[in-house]
């Protein structure tokens, strides 16, 4: 077809916010590859390769990990409402807005929530969570890897052996951690994981990786009430994506897919412990140069999330309004910055440097801005 | 960045079937731009247009239209899942497997569910229809407009008269003539509708426009038990999508929505009467170019959905087996044309012309390839 028509020209972002981060050029390129069927054979092949070159990020060899076509947020919700029915007891770690809202979906699904709490910043104790796992014998126990709200990397294995001993399944949010920070689902023993691919996968915001256990499965086959969503039922998804069945369930997002398939590939070429030595130094070489400006990093040394850094903020930000300030660095450097979520709103940042982002280049682009905004 | 490794070459298809329909080289390049925030003012223009955009097609004024982050099918359980409390009765016109879907997920939010039936191939009854509203006295009505399955263009009018005197919501499948069919939301008292972008839209698979009236939005306000899904309540997606608030709740498919918003300009750049007689003249060439080959269209005249054709079988391609006649023109010519869903698996094909194929170019070189191997 000519071209006849421009894009509409939109602005050139340094995206060092919570997500989305930049998308590679070809990323871009092939997710705007010519349409073609979801059942195409060609289609297929490259669904096969992301869903093994998934599974090889999440550290799992469960057969049942795929893009789930909706955003991480459904990835949280297909967890929870497949594995757990109505009058369940489930305990879930909060330490953040993404443990509040994993109680939310819980309890809309009919789940009787213990919330394990601990202060937004610092990570879940696990001493407090084997206590409510042993008192609450749950169905499952339900906690966030790397807090986007916060900056916090949570330590896993702790809560997964708990879990474990008390035969409880575990469900843990990996959507700021997969593909940026070691993830090992099987060596920790996690039944459901799920991730987004905007951040440390630099694709585009659309899709949840999303990996089940073959006890996860079972789970659901044994469930005695229906799963409340037809969309996101595991069975049914495990119809439609397991190889030699593919029976019609809905259209995948092809073009979505694709871009991911690339971007994984990208992650893969790179291996992914460079990569997360990536995301380290760049993380540490933010907190090296933002401290001289006074930010103070939120979250202690040793539970820093690398790809999402937390920031308390300076008087010279807060004194000029830190929301204006996010938008000056928006609008005059375009360069995006977030700010806190919920309890922690008006009083840090939260600075991403995930994927594509992680990189010197990124971190001296926003300290040059910054220097020229607060001096 | 450089172009250090090729995009997989993915073969070029004619995409005939159900859906996904070919995407035009604008659309592609729209959602291939780089990526942008999704709270970014630049992106929220195009999104705002989106939504404009979308409630032209639909005929509506309703302020709460807008892309679903999911596929048409999980459009359809939004509709569903807002509007129908556990306990609930619903009557839904099942004359195709969209109808049966919408069953299927009304009875997974709790809802007691009334199916009346009409053969795959009719159109539903409106006496009965009508019947039933009157008997059940129901909190609301589901049916399917354009049916996917079947190749049945749904008179609307009477069905939803009937639900209105009764004060039921009526709730519209308009996944298949969104974009191709003339759609008149508010002109036939519709308070929820979804579709798809994938067909007569000529956009990737991937997201639901779906559109809902005050009245319904008053009723999910009203509701005694939470939607049972977070991701789809539709409160809490006013709360992100609506103009002004932008409460924070998922992250949008930022190129999905910057290429849709491409492919609604490419729409009304045609205008919606221009290109709902585009589809139907296609449609019209294909059936007279394929009677003479034996094929003969399942749907009366009067009832034939202009953008998805179905077509009993003739002995010249059930004697090679239908799915091996469709092999060979998707492997051996490029051309994919859909089977049967359901009852009429194996017995028709489905004929897509939607969007950018509702063209005789198109047709004809189908009717071409067809020719080749039946003779």
């Amino acid at each position: 077809m000519p071209e006849t028509h421009p894009v509409p020209a939109l602005p050139e972002r340094l995206l060092l916010g919570p997500g989305p981060s930049n998308v590679p050029e070809r990323v871009r390129r092939a997710q705007g590859a010519p349409m073609i069927g979801h059942l195409d054979p060609a289609f297929l092949a490259v669904l096969e390769e992301a869903k093994a070159a998934l599974a090889e990020l999440f550290g799992t060899r469960n057969r049942f990990t795929l893009p789930l076509s909706a955003t991480g947020s459904a990835g949280m919700e297909a967890c929870l409402v497949n594995l757990l029915e109505p009058g369940d007891r489930v305990v879930v770690g909060v330490h953040g807005v993404f443990g509040s809202r994993m109680c939310e979906v819980a309890r809309r699904a009919g789940a009787d929530v213990t919330a394990v709490e601990a202060p937004f910043g610092q990570a879940l104790d696990p001493d407090a969570m084997r206590e409510a796992i042993r008192a609450i014998k749950p169905r499952a126990v339900a906690f966030v890897h790397a807090e986007t709200s916060t900056g916090v990397l949570q330590p896993v294995e702790e809560i997964a052996a708990a879990a474990c001993d008390a035969d409880a399944l575990v469900i843990l949010d990996c959507v700021t951690s997969l593909g940026g920070v070691s993830v090992a689902l099987d060596e920790w023993g996690i039944d459901a994981a799920y991730s987004g691919t905007q951040k440390c996968l630099s694709c585009p915001p659309g899709l949840s990786p999303v990996s089940f256990s073959e006890r996860a499965l079972e789970r659901v086959r044994a469930r005695s009430h229906p799963v409340q969503s037809w969309y996101l039922d595991v069975t049914l998804l495990d119809g439609y994506y397991a190889t030699g069945k593919r029976v019609y369930h809905h259209t995948a997002p092809i073009s979505a897919i694709l871009g991911l398939a690339e971007g994984l590939r990208i992650v893969l070429e790179e291996g992914l412990d460079a990569r997360a030595q990536r995301h380290r130094e760049a993380a540490g070489r933010l907190i090296a140069e933002l401290e001289p400006l006074g930010f103070e990093p939120l979250v202690a040394e040793a539970l820093r999330l690398p790809p999402l850094t937390t920031l308390r903020l300076p008087r010279a930000v807060t004194s000029r309004g830190e929301a204006d300030v996010r938008a000056r660095l928006l609008l005059h450097h375009g360069i995006e910055v977030g700010g806190g979520l919920g309890p922690l709103a008006g009083s840090i940042w939260r600075v991403g440097l995930m994927g594509e982002n992680a990189h010197p280049e990124c971190v001296d682009r926003l300290v040059t801005a910054l220097r020229e905004e607060l001096t």
